[in-house]
């Protein structure tokens, strides 16, 4: 025997609550931070829901195997993968001693929208999962965590916004990632501050008296900075 | 043929510089960030230094096997190793397809005088390294960037320093990982900003007229917080 390799990718995306989720109740406008989980159709664990993934290809980067993984599965190309972590407890599967390398991406809610779905592949709501497969609940729950954290230090909040935005906009993502709601007036005081949201000349289109503003990050920051490793490695 | 999995660990201390290594001439205090390396008795790369590690085993969590094989080769325990990445591109060794799992961990430098030197392990200045084994350059290159970025934004300093400190041993251990000098007030100011560390009532004991005041960190916060990872896995 020995040790097998497996690469398995979170999604990240925000998408409108859907009726008769039980996160409804607590969704801040309706959005809710989501995942989307791929039914196994064999042992082990056999009709439980998992992160999208497979084995390792030997022929193949682990970045790609995730990205193909991915796209088999649920027809997503994320712009945005980074590694998250690799999980190698003894006893994580009954295949044997299996260590899963683990990616995880952001994609925006269009692309969100282009995901393949059906009887297998479904979205669910990143706080309120069933048991999944092996340890991917505890995977899961260490990338939100990650997630969560990174919203603090990072521009990663852009990877869930357009090129421009509102305060509101961004406000909202926020507000979904972190399952709370934020007081306006101290979010704006704290974007202000910070050297890495700047704001255009330009202001939302329409018919509005006062129109809002729309911001930018200062793209000379990388979205979230892996430093040596910026590219896919 | 398959891939097989590899484990290896970047420690990093602040040791004493050596009279004749080139990093002593911007040493700070005369202390130079350092790794302790193992020099390879056979082929690929006979000769050459790498990271100390081995193969992965079958029975052993990953974390285990870092450090187990750490304290074979150098017989450094370190009280805090942590998971940095899993390198897998696919040209990275000669041995066929091997993914490589890195661990970092930092030591004291009482520590770090225990360790076993010999003809086959030797500490180099981390940024005075010669051509290693595999990637291995570029696994420190990037060790270091989250060593650097790290001091930054946890208390992850506290793992050179005592469990009480002077500003002045703070920053050292800062201007020392960061290789330049900074400037006393300033870094008062921001420390004494920071929530993380905390004045204590005592001051170091000797026989000087204005004893330099001790600090501590504030042990409420975790040394790097790795959310619901904590736990070595």
């Amino acid at each position: 025997m020995s040790i097998e390799l497996a690469v398995s990718t979170v999604i990240f995306a925000l998408r409108p609550a859907v009726a008769g989720e039980e996160a409804v109740e607590q969704a801040v406008d309706r959005m809710v931070l989501s995942i989307p989980l791929v039914r196994r159709t064999r042992e082990p664990f056999n009709g439980r829901w998992a992160l999208p993934g497979g084995w390792a290809d030997e022929a193949e980067s682990l970045a790609d195997t995730a990205a193909r993984k991915l796209f088999e599965t649920t027809e997503l190309s994320p712009a945005y993968l980074e590694q998250l972590y690799a999980f190698g407890d003894l006893e994580r599967s009954p295949f044997g001693r299996v260590v899963s390398v683990v990616y995880w991406a952001l994609v925006r809610e269009e692309q969100a929208q282009l995901a393949a779905e059906g009887v297998n592949v479904r979205w669910f709501a990143a706080d309120d999962l069933p048991e999944l497969a092996f340890d991917h609940n505890r995977i899961i729950e260490y990338a939100l965590w990650r997630l969560r954290n990174k919203l603090e230090y990072s521009r990663i909040a852009h990877a869930f916004l357009g090129e421009t935005f509102t305060l509101s906009e961004l406000r909202q993502v926020h507000e979904v990632v972190l399952c709370k709601p934020l007081d306006p007036a101290n979010f704006r005081r704290q974007v202000e501050a910070s050297p890495g949201i700047v704001p255009t000349d330009q202001h939302v289109t329409g018919g509005r008296h006062r129109p809002p503003r729309l911001y930018r990050y200062d793209t000379s920051v990388e979205l979230a900075d892996n430093g040596p490793l910026a590219n896919r490695t």
